[in-house]
């Protein structure tokens, strides 16, 4: 028995620690009530954050793009994120950050701009995007029919909920049998899927689209990984044809590395199991990760500060 | 001074009811973490909703577009949409209903599909989109460069909370001296803003986009009373050009009813005050709901049952 009252997780909310079952957002904040808010989460896998402040970074970015102003700076959050993972005391943790418009001060115009921003942030037990069972076999993919939201509606760079495209997408993949959907922009080129960004191996070359995505931070990881095992690799638009007709595809997200899939819009790729440029790019990734690739340590003494 | 608890509103989540300031979502709900959710809002005015079944109708058909299968049925609805408007005691009142997607129950599949969805509602004191002060002079309107998320993408009709284009609006809005915008879809023809439908009055006719838009129920509304006063009313395409040259533009939504403006992109209509055309349709509107048109009366005795 584990008696820590945070051991099913941790939270912050706008100054204050609590267990993760008491963590919750006002009915009536923006935050909800609009989906007026943007995130980050990085992972921690045996005691490290995994290129924290590279996801920090991206968080502040995010912020600016929507106008947000929290009081707390990136080294404040740095200590929040670190003190809820302390907290848990989890070793392989999901740790989000969120930061949400709030409510307009009473008297003030009905406008985003008079609310006060705030950080929320929560550290819970790892989760995977994709579950190991599946990660074995690959993942099953479709081409959804419903569109990605466009980039001149909603940048997808600054990360956000805005996810009804990819859950309507879901649910047709569940329709047909798969377990994931692709989502294509309006000229038919893939983007990405729910939480996830996506390669395809076509002719030994690794490529992922250039435009309407989220600038993973995985993503970029798989880009470091082919330099380094002289894997030629391009950013460009990749077509659905392309993706229906690639030679392996895999996904990387931070809930999950990389993620091999086995099967597109029915089509079995290879022997219905992951490729093995897929193959070799995941355990790369997970190798240079136990080496401590772009670690750093949690410090679980902080749990017992202040 | 008040001693109602309920006083500042009074919320139901999931089974229980308890003062707006303690109504919560979950910070790990998919309600908010991917905006997994629909809602609706009803207006209570002296006493009376305004077309409650018809806000209880377009609620479920929302609920069913997106696969949400909360276990009230839309009698249940209409009780705790009641019972928060009589705890709170409040004579005018906005009342929010929402759908919530749930969280998964552990060892399921990462899947919208598995969560357990549930209602959650409110009422707090009226909420004015466009302040009375506003209404007076006529509301000073933009078109944004940001352009609204298309039905191929979220379908505009089951009411959502994916804000983002909308908010960008809105701070567009600000940087321009401006109170509201208004966003096209990508073929340049106005859809809507942020929380209610518009309107133009070109040569005489009342014209509202047809596409890529909520049904609003005030929107449906002006239509009736166009029909009632014999003003020509059509549902069409409005161009961006339409919009900048019309005689006379409004607005309409549930919280606010039908509100005029005066400006747009900077160009002074009439004479730089609501239309008559506007005024007389605004007139009629709350003439008519003075009257009782459509309403039902709360039932402020349901407060103090079991």
């Amino acid at each position: 028995m584990n008696d820590n009252p945070y051991a099913a997780g941790a939270a912050y909310i706008d100054g204050c620690y609590m267990p993760i079952g008491e963590a919750a957002i006002p009915i009536t904040d923006w935050g909800y009530r609009r989906s007026d808010v943007t995130y980050d989460v990085v992972g921690v896998w045996e005691g490290r954050f995994f290129r924290l402040d590279d996801h920090i970074r991206r968080f502040r970015a995010s912020m600016q793009k929507l106008r947000f102003e929290p009081t707390e700076d990136d080294d404040e959050i740095r200590v929040v994120l670190n003190r809820c993972v302390a907290l848990s005391g989890l070793r392989n943790a999901y740790v989000a950050m969120d930061c949400l418009r709030g409510r307009p001060k009473p008297g003030t115009p009905y406008h985003p701009t008079y609310a006060r921003n705030y950080i929320a942030a929560f550290a819970i037990p790892w989760v995977w995007v994709m579950s190991p069972e599946v990660q074995e076999r690959g993942g099953h993919l479709v081409i959804a029919q419903t569109l990605r939201i466009p980039p001149d509606s909603v940048d997808p760079t600054a990360k956000n909920f805005h996810w009804a495209d990819l859950t309507r997408g879901q649910f047709e993949a569940l329709d047909r049998g798969a377990d994931f959907a692709l989502l294509l922009d309006s000229d038919g080129n893939v983007t990405e899927g729910p939480g996830f960004n996506v390669f395809m191996v076509i002719d030994g070359v690794v490529v992922t689209p250039d435009a309407g995505v989220l600038e993973g931070i995985t993503r970029r990881s798989v880009g470091e990984i082919c330099e380094q095992l002289g894997i030629p690799h391009e950013i460009r638009k990749v077509s659905a044809d392309e993706a229906r007709n690639a030679d392996e595809i895999f996904l990387s997200t931070t809930a999950g590395g990389v993620m091999p899939a086995s099967r597109i819009d029915g089509r079995i790729m290879g022997n219905d199991r992951p490729g093995p440029v897929s193959t070799r790019i995941k355990d790369t990734f997970w190798g240079r990760r136990a080496e401590g690739w772009h670690a750093t340590p949690v410090n679980y003494a902080a749990a017992t500060d202040r």
